[in-house]
């Protein structure tokens, strides 16, 4: 291991993004931060500047006035008893199932889930069986696949301590019946996790209209703050558990390790919520627009999978008219970034073209509309392409 | 769970810090943003901002340069094989223990420890052998200790699967013999962790030549970051176990729950870090001035805990004169408080007289000198306490 040189570190100290003027990815449309976020972060960027009136415990801060976010606002906003605030929603499924299940249980997950609640069953030396989705194009989860999962593991012996339901999922943007697998999971016993990473702070949700017992939201996914935050919400019979005190160490809570976001990005998320709680109640004008979206994009040739219409701003289209292109255009799978970029759009992966995801959140009509033109624009500077479109809609 | 009303939730949208010109808070003092770091935070603010390029893993992403940060550069400045970044230090210990011990093994923690380690081990489910100090004032942690600590776990029949030694520890500064540690622990074949928080970024630190098997280090407590970050590094031996890649999500790891820093706090971090590495570099120094202000709070009656002389920035000290001051003065306990942040000072908590924390870490001569001349304005300020430390000073 040979020394540091100073002049290879020059580079970290003002490292720029690579944006472009408009981004539709979704893991990032719904954590654009406010003018009062960045504000946030600038005046309380410091280590520990959180911790300058802190009594003991991160959730019972009166200045700046965490305790009142934690205790009295997410709350009714999440519909559940109990609120903290995590790193994200990850750490928080962790936390949950480690406090809830025992190694060896069995933990009942959508096949649409987000790899981090693999990861954290995982982690929890959890087993885990899979609710499939119904396939292509709908990949729909339903209660009753919640059910058969539940049925398989009893034939196993094994024993279920908890089922999780993606909503949406981060594929296709699906809308479960999530209060259907609710009372699925409720008529075995088993406690029902949901993760919101996706519609916390997007959309209107209240765990108890649900009945999710247990609630996780990602800051920086869809409440417009700085990563890493995010919030777990807890029905008084779970919280007790989940959030329980250390046996030695005063107001501690164990699975929090005492404090979790002792920092700014906890900051961010308190001074975007004001604009948060505003936006989900106009969630109705977000489907609506990327319904509209989604019509376009059809006409285009691209297919979008999953509800149809759709019910969230989180679409997966297939593209085989952009993959045909991928095959002669000049840098191959990596024309349709380039091309996008040069037309003042970035947020799909570069080197996708036969399939990918996209996010309308938060776009005006106006810069949705340049979106659909660079599409357009695009397939038809690539004419045999373009050709075969035109046949297709007439047909 | 009633609504929440807009005009409450205005509050959070631009709170201010109410501080003092001068913070000697030690948990704060190391973790000030350079004008690097605070850039970056306006920069990568925005929610995933740092997945822009992301192929899958945090610690692979090559734009931003995190892989190089990561890999090239933060192995060589912990002096160990392997490293990752964490949510902070508590994170670094839960993991490694989550990882390398079992339910019901015994961890071996010095007196002194940081509650967070406490908590980490009572997370995993660890049994706490304590290794005392020597008690006031010196507050000593031996490698002699540790010996007799794993001596009494194996007459009780217990397995022995870590050991911990905070380095410094957060209350007196005291830097114990770690590498005596590290060699103990070695005999009996005991993995040793060590927690440098208060070292890693303040000082020249190597894990190799103090024998730790894993170290961690906080971004917002030592290393000009914002919170929540930290960094862990581990041997090739242990590294395997900690990092370990989950069975079924391809390049995942486990412990890590796939990534952890997914935002601008990883970026602050990399900002500073050329500012860190050369001030480690002065280490002496800092030292030095410790010493100095030691000898000048000693001169003004007050007690400094710990070692002697003192090798750390962080510093106790134990005040029966401004106790003594607390027993009439106006607001009683809160007057050091007020009479410090009149003084333009702040970083001691409100209510502490008998014995307080404070740290000189990178502050200058001059800012030194007001702090020194704060507490001798504050105690001439009540006369007849003044004369009692003249009487103490002559005899």
């Amino acid at each position: 291991m040979a020394e540091i040189e100073a002049k290879c570190l020059e580079k970290f100290k003002c490292l720029k993004r690579d944006m472009a003027e408009i981004n539709i990815d979704p893991l990032q449309r719904g954590g654009i931060l406010t003018p009062e976020a960045r504000q946030a972060l600038v005046e309380w960027g410091d280590g520990y500047s959180i911790c300058d009136f802190c009594g003991g415990a991160l959730d019972r801060i009166k200045n700046p006035p965490v305790e009142e976010f934690v205790h009295q606002v997410l709350p009714p906003f999440l519909g559940i008893d109990e609120v903290r605030v995590t790193h994200g929603a990850r750490e928080g499924k962790f936390a949950a199932m480690h406090a809830l299940c025992s190694k060896g249980d069995w933990v009942i997950v959508d096949g649409s889930a987000h790899y981090t609640t693999i990861l954290a069953a995982e982690r929890a030396g959890l087993n885990i069986e899979y609710v499939p989705s119904s396939g292509a194009p709908d990949y729909k989860i339903t209660a009753e696949g919640y059910q058969d999962a539940i049925d398989r593991v009893y034939e196993k012996k094994g024993n279920v301590t908890m089922a999780v339901l993606t909503y949406p999922d981060g594929n296709y943007g699906n809308l479960a019946d999530a209060k259907g697998v609710a009372d699925m999971c409720h008529d075995y016993g088993v406690p029902f996790l949901l993760n919101g990473a996706y519609s916390v702070g997007r959309m209107p949700i209240k765990a108890q209209d649900i009945g999710a017992d247990i609630i996780v939201g990602s800051g920086h996914k869809s409440m417009a703050a700085c990563g890493p935050v995010g919030v777990m919400g807890a029905s008084e019979e779970y919280a007790r558990t989940i959030f329980k005190l250390s046996t030695t160490k005063k107001n501690k809570e164990v699975e929090l390790l005492g404090c979790t976001v002792r920092g700014a990005p906890l900051l961010t998320l308190m001074a975007s919520f004001p604009m948060v709680i505003d936006r989900v109640k106009h969630w109705d004008e977000e489907v609506a627009k990327a319904r509209k979206f989604e019509d376009r994009m059809e006409a285009l040739g691209m297919e979008l999978q999953g509800d149809k219409p759709h019910n969230h701003d989180l679409m997966f289209f297939k593209a085989e008219n952009l993959y045909e292109i991928s095959k002669t255009a000049k840098k191959g799978r990596f024309f349709l970034y380039r091309d996008l970029k040069e037309r003042g759009i970035c947020g799909i992966k570069p080197g996708l073209t036969r399939q990918f995801k996209l996010s309308t959140y938060g776009l005006s009509e106006v810069e949705l509309e340049k979106v659909l033109s660079a599409f357009e624009g695009i397939i038809s500077s690539y004419p045999e392409v373009k050709a075969n479109i035109k046949a297709k809609t007439k047909a």
